[in-house]
């Protein structure tokens, strides 16, 4: 089948791009001397898990209970949740899933902890517990410092938990457009990390997990010595977010290739518009507007729930019926939104994998 | 069940409320002598679109062909589908709809009808076809005049096809938040349809069905007397986008009720901030952030894709745990990323349904 027959509004990946993409991250891991724990909240994907752990992944990470749960399900053994679980039902499917496969999950109170101890105790489990610092004021976590301490005190006393470390995922970073302005923000958690390190030592508190990182600090995390796994998701698709980063040279941050695209074809045509049957309910919007690949002259304009309007050229070539492609501004919740990720090989189609972690978000 | 059992993030339905909007509008259609055909688009559950047709709905609109199977599957008899359908795939599966339910498509070109002629005649079935207008240069359709009859002129023509009428969907009006923007931008259309109708009439060409108008301007619409129906979508759940638009006296245009809300988790709390579990793959952030439910203070600053980050006073109530309920800036998108409608009754769970077209963007 080729690409061009398949349906659209459609999921298309570029399985040599992917693999690329993939083996560059695994390479950089290793030459960094981190453990790679890709973050499978972009693909949702359990084959593509399989692909990252295959080229030796430690595990993977994802934020839900219910992603958890498909990832195990496919057969991942290894699973941290880098965010907060609350509420008495979804810990004991963590409590649950930890009978089964190593699971962790980060907290940043003390009555979470409690409550993860009866949930692990309850189901004959161990859960392994990470303090997540509060990087930037940016979403969850903890402030530097005591609280963090006592946190970890908390879980190694815990017959039923692990202390497995800290979270320091530098959210805000991901997206500074200045490769310099990354590094200085990366800098500052890493004295935040280095300064709870200190602290734990003192009170005798081995800490031998420091993870966090993304796509945009996956090179920059590392460089202290202090990071000991990184998180990066975006690197497997990337999207036309990232791509307004710059690297080091102010040259744009090309480390990975776009692999994934969203495929649309031109239902309505008049002079200088292209109306798409892609809108906001095959591409999240939430962030920003998707550009069109590089073979299509045109800007995407403005969206409906299932249009795209395109502000073309008058006398551009797209004639009604045509597909094009869109890279989406932002990936993760663009695949959210489908149930099939199809992948072709120069513009064959290879496979389709299921989105299985589709809609997995208690 | 209580509702404050239910996992979060997820749609909750308060079934009174959504009774309540349902009979309003099915009185309003019957009082403006219009037909009511409401939009599926919105809710995508079968249940719900036969309390439509129990309270004597003409049947029901959509965008999408995958869209009508589902409706059809579930034993509507009457789906329009308000949009081109473009591809020799997505006609086959029209055509096959059209021969065992009454199915309606728009064109805006020739070629269009031609396409659409060869899918029904293969398919031994008969299809509706209704010329769509481009009002106000919103996504697809041709302009009036000429155009709207050449199409029309092709329709009759085209044995396996039935000119169905006109499609006037006045998209820019809907949120357009005075009253009398909204009721100048509905002159407007009514003034284009009016000469369309005029034109088709002098070439003998019978236009039964004049159709359009959203939860914006159902009362507007069909004030002229030249609609024949109408499409209100929103109406049934309401969201925060509509909540902006103002009544005839300015007053807040509260004709229907919230019925929807997303309930969300306190995953995480510091003073000052409270962080929910519900980001942009639980309500869709494409036009605006969602806003709490009056119950709750505080204001929805930001989000990732699986966190809310709320702004709330520094005394505020609102423990780690504690519930709250948002309601989407728009919720069409937002119930597309959900498998479930939980619907309650007071506090109590009365139904879940499946929002069974949740994803069909083909």
């Amino acid at each position: 089948m080729h690409a061009s027959e398949v349906g659209t509004p459609a999921l298309i990946v570029d399985l040599s791009a992917l693999d690329r993409n993939l083996s560059l991250m695994a390479d950089a891991a290793s030459r960094l001397g981190v453990d790679l724990r890709p973050h499978a909240k972009t693909h949702k994907c359990v084959e593509i898990a399989h692909l990252q752990l295959n080229l030796g992944a430690a595990g993977i990470a994802c934020q839900k209970a219910s992603e958890a749960e498909v990832f195990v399900d496919g057969g991942v053994g290894d699973v941290l949740i880098s965010n907060e679980i609350v509420g008495r039902d979804k810990l004991a499917r963590v409590a649950e899933l930890a009978q089964r496969a190593t699971i962790a999950v980060c907290v940043d109170t003390v009555s979470n902890v409690a409550d993860l101890q009866a949930a692990a105790e309850e189901a004959g489990s161990s859960i392994g517990v990470l303090v997540e610092l509060n990087t930037a004021d940016y979403r969850a976590g903890v402030a530097t410092g005591e609280p963090v301490v006592r946190l970890a005190a908390e879980v190694v006393k815990a017959d039923s938990l692990r202390f497995a470390g800290l979270q320091a995922y530098n959210g805000p970073a991901q997206h500074m457009r200045s490769y310099q302005d990354r590094q200085s923000s990366v800098a500052e958690v890493g004295r935040a990390v280095e300064r709870s390190l200190s602290l734990l030592g003192r009170e005798g508190i081995r800490c031998d997990t420091v993870t966090g990182a993304g796509t945009g600090t996956y090179d920059l995390d590392p460089i202290g010595g202090l990071f000991t796994e990184v998180q990066p998701g975006t690197y497997v698709f990337m999207d036309a977010d990232y791509a307004e980063n710059r690297n080091a040279s102010d040259e744009p941050f090309r480390n990975f290739e776009q692999s994934l695209h969203v495929s649309a074809t031109v239902m309505s045509r008049r002079p200088g518009v292209a109306v798409l049957d892609a809108g906001s309910k095959a591409i999240a919007m939430g962030n920003g507007l998707p550009v069109l690949a590089a073979e299509t002259d045109g800007v995407f304009e403005r969206f409906g729930d299932e249009h795209g309007t395109l502000r073309v050229p008058d006398d551009h070539a797209v004639r009604l019926g045509d597909q094009v492609r869109l890279i989406p501004y932002n990936c993760d919740p663009t695949v959210n939104l489908h149930d099939w990720l199809v992948g072709i090989r120069g513009e064959v189609v290879e496979c389709v994998w299921p989105v299985a972690a589709r809609g997995a978000i208690l």
